[in-house]
């Protein structure tokens, strides 16, 4: 029925890699016991991700942080507090997820156990064992967050990972994804057949148009542009930002494809950064440099 | 007690982000309903991770990777297969997690309403209401994984946002990461105190010894250099690559700071990726050329 590709095909399995997932905790009930410094990373993370977080730990071990956020009247519906130690069991009724970061190991280990016994996911801050998932090291651009994971054996290498990965994405990526994300909604709207046909179309003229607009350009599409842009669709026609901006400069740096920063893929504004510029920039002052020199010894030689 | 510092100093909330962790499902039991290229790709990402699959799903609906992989003696240990639909809640015993790729919207619904009955966290392909958490795009280099997600905004910007990753990654990251990671569990054996004091003194080497070293001379660290490395613990003194490779041209290099490429902070290996290598290279490219025309120039004055 099927024809059998050779095993090349396929990337082998590579074992010892982490399952990273995006968990979905929006409105879900977390509990975090603790509210020093790592406890004011989790709940960084935990309010960023819109979950309803209770916190439970003696005000006197309160991070500058932990203060901070349990001051900001905006986080009100989303963070309440008790200036407590952990209770026990009756403080896991309700709770979809346990983030412990207290000095008790065990304390913690006793946590642990009671959410285990009680199928709720728990992290026990820097005990591997009593933790069903890592934290890792976060880059957030708007819509864009990316995690590195070294597996535990390099949170500090993981950092400057992070940092390398932080000035390698465009400053306008997360405009290119809210742009990518409304044409995808207008798109939508305009062809809403939930047929397999429809959904297959959709998805292809999708994926023509994105690859004929760097981030750069997507970030900068309007209004207007997607309206031109989705006036393509009815035909199977994908504009590219050169058709909807019109503008002369525009379209021959397009054919020329001068927006493709090739070391890159795709450009992020910062011209110093591309080979090509940074090449031709050298080549033109060593030529100077050297038309100098030349122009000197000449002026001698006559 | 403390110092209130100012609201500036923390970070701001800024909702809409998923909550995104390193789930460890090494030996955990998951249950895979589907066979086609989606039930691929989350069989893919769950090998890796070690976990144990009972993958469901008629033999005809199988896709040639999902094949592939039923075919492969060293995953009989972590792939258990059976050539049946899904049969119901017997189906979920013992099971840590669940996934579903099949083309019956009405059958996931009700295998996810089941999981969560059960406080089994349930993913159904393609219906994010169903889903406890989602899947991202994956840059893996042995022991690093980044994981990149839109929130479901722009599936295809993101695998365009992991290849621009990938490129900026550094070759030799893998093996620097598994460097520090026999660094650290050696240092462990030399300083195995486990008081606070030991604890901080150890993490604070490490920071020292880790910023010293770029990640491609990371990569090069070998089990002589690593102990050259250790012999600074005692006296607190963290060695760069220079003094334990002891070549005049490493020291040189470190210390003028060639090794410290400005625009990507660390380096790839990739002399051509360094813009002042590519300036210095365009540099001499235009004074030859520069020289040679003058030279033509100056026979002919003659």
């Amino acid at each position: 029925m099927s024809t059998s590709p050779s095993s090349s095909t396929f990337p082998p399995i590579e074992p010892g890699a982490s399952l990273i997932l995006a968990w979905q905790i929006k409105g879900k009930r977390v509990l975090l016991v603790g509210g020093g410094q790592v406890a004011a990373g989790r709940l960084y993370a935990l309010l960023n991700a819109s979950a309803h977080v209770l916190l439970i730990a003696p005000s006197s071990n309160l991070s500058d942080e932990v203060r901070h956020r349990l001051r900001d009247e905006s986080l009100r519906h989303q963070l309440e507090y008790e200036d407590r130690v952990f209770g026990g069991e009756q403080d896991l009724q309700g709770v979809d997820m346990c983030l412990t970061a207290i000095d008790e190991p065990g304390l913690s280990s006793e946590i642990c156990r009671m959410c285990r016994a009680r199928r709720i996911p728990v992290n026990v801050a820097d005990v591997p064992p009593e933790c069903d998932f890592y934290f890792g090291s976060i880059v957030r651009r708007g819509p864009l967050q990316v995690m590195v994971s070294t597996g535990g054996k390099g949170p500090r290498i993981a950092n400057r990972i992070r940092r390398t990965i932080e000035q390698s994405l465009p400053d306008q990526v997360g405009d290119a994804i809210e742009s990518v994300g409304k044409l995808r909604q207008d798109l939508r709207k305009v062809a809403s057949g939930k047929d397999k046909e429809t959904i297959d179309r959709r998805m292809d003229w999708m994926i023509r148009v994105c690859d004929k607009w760097s981030l750069q350009e997507l970030a900068l599409m309007d209004d207007d542009m997607r309206k031109q842009v989705l006036e393509g669709w009815q035909d199977g026609v994908a504009k590219s930002y050169a058709d909807v901006n019109g503008g002369v400069v525009a379209k021959v740096v397009s054919k020329l494809g001068l927006n493709q920063c090739p070391a890159r893929e795709i450009h992020d504004g910062k011209a110093t950064r591309c080979p090509f510029l940074l090449m031709s920039t050298g080549f033109l002052l060593g030529a100077s440099a050297a038309g100098v020199v030349a122009g000197v010894f000449m002026r001698k030689w006559r």
